[in-house]
């Protein structure tokens, strides 16, 4: 049992893990940290945090469980200022979709005085945002990625593992930097090619959109994600992705060839080939 | 009222036109055409189709409706045939994905004894295939596009767009070229790109498919689709589409600067009004 929960930023994502911990009676108090009080107000009313704050320290002062799910770069700057605030016993995660700076700042930090950190990504989300579309099951049946070092302190393994499965998510492990690989992989390189296809439909050919259908709405829906979010997601994830957005340069290189050329076998047997991969999807 | 409707291939769109229509009630009978009769056998079973043919002549002969259901380089290249046996009241259509190289077939044909065709592409599919997917009600509230010409017999678009209002479908209008320009935009980039998506994916991280969660299944879930049916889209369209693909080179090299530079608000900003784009899809 959590004696006191610190959520900091209770949009989506915090919003569903104060949610999801009031409703699996996990915790017996739930903070809000965030920086306005009224954006913070439905929350306290909807009974899911008992106590809102704009200020961390106060926040996180006497929390045993803290999770930080701010835009990750605001995660890990704020890491310093949660170190200093938060008691010896705190066991501090974060939900952030980037994990090698966030954890390699709770080392950097750790070298001076002990910090229970272990990075977690749930693979859950929307393109929606804010509390108003958080939801107590967003993690349930949901992939929580836990990426802990040689240097992670146990209890903080074990206490965030426990934590998600208590909310119903599956946990696996990843390094950092083998989970941002992934993750540039199957999410960041989507979501930009997806912001680069809602551009170049626009401008390529103004009126397409007006006749958009199924197709196009699932392989652009994440283009309606939160810009600050996914700024700092691909400005946080940038080498990852770079190296992704070169892959995949050569994948779309290669199929431009093929029909450039009027290759028909060929084509079909690229196809049919990437058809097989995604049906591999689980 | 329909007196004999011919439907050349009954897959997902050819068996879901001949699904629509019975349940709509629009056709007194109705001819399924294939290669295969076996694979025609669950239609006629259903009784979807009241007579099926692997012989085009004898399948289009007393039809006075006709649907080319193919991949779109076989309706092409099969028109002429069709043209041949069809009756001189007989009005054509096909469903296929691109428009310019089959209404261009229509009309040298035309040029030497009339011919009532025009046009028609249904947004309506799956990636899925084949008759076991047809649904009588793929095409309710689905926007047809309808391409007539200067030359179109007026006979023709008035049966072809009754025709689909028939199956419930909104239709709308537009010339082949500016279609085949629109749909590059809106379907056949998005797809090559979603191709390319599962391909880099692959290769780029191998163990990343297993983490793949709603973003890279909504976003790749086209890339499952017939790879028959979009080599001859590909090749069909391969103008439009590769000035597609160069917009879309454009779109994305000018993120990537965004983010290699580290420009923070820049990206903001471009991410907000690609955000603000998508939402204004209806």
């Amino acid at each position: 049992m959590i004696q006191r929960l610190a959520v900091l930023g209770v949009g989506l994502l915090g919003g569903s893990v104060a949610k999801a911990a009031r409703a699996a009676g996990i915790a017996r108090a739930i903070v809000g940290i965030g920086r306005d009080l009224d954006r913070l107000e439905p929350a306290r009313r909807d009974g899911v945090v008992d106590i809102t704050t704009t200020d961390l320290a106060t926040g996180v002062r006497d929390a045993d469980f803290i999770v930080l799910a701010a835009p990750v770069l605001t995660n890990t700057r704020l890491l310093a200022e949660v170190w200093r605030a938060a008691g010896s016993e705190a066991v501090i995660t974060d939900v952030g979709s980037t994990k090698a700076d966030v954890v390699h700042a709770a080392h950097t930090l750790a070298a001076a005085r002990p910090l229970a950190f272990v990075g977690s990504h749930p693979m859950a989300g929307s393109e929606r945002n804010g509390y108003a579309v958080a939801r107590a099951d967003l993690f349930r049946d949901a992939n929580v990625i836990v990426t802990p070092t040689d240097s992670t302190e146990p209890r903080a393994l074990k206490g965030v593992t426990q934590f998600w499965e208590a909310l119903g998510a599956r946990v696996s492990s990843l390094a950092p930097a083998t989970h941002d690989r992934v993750v540039a992989a199957i999410s960041h390189l989507p979501h930009l090619v997806a912001d680069a296809l809602v551009a170049a439909a626009v401008r390529f050919e103004p009126e397409a959109l007006a006749f958009a259908a199924r197709g196009f709405r699932d392989t652009t829906r994440i283009a309606a994600s939160d810009p600050t979010v996914w700024t700092e997601i691909f400005l946080d994830n940038r080498a990852a992705l770079a190296a992704g957005v070169a892959a995949f340069r050569a994948a779309l290189d290669e199929l431009e060839r093929l029909v450039a050329a009027g290759d028909r076998q060929a084509l079909v047997e690229a196809l049919a080939r990437i058809k097989k991969e995604r049906e591999g999807l689980a």
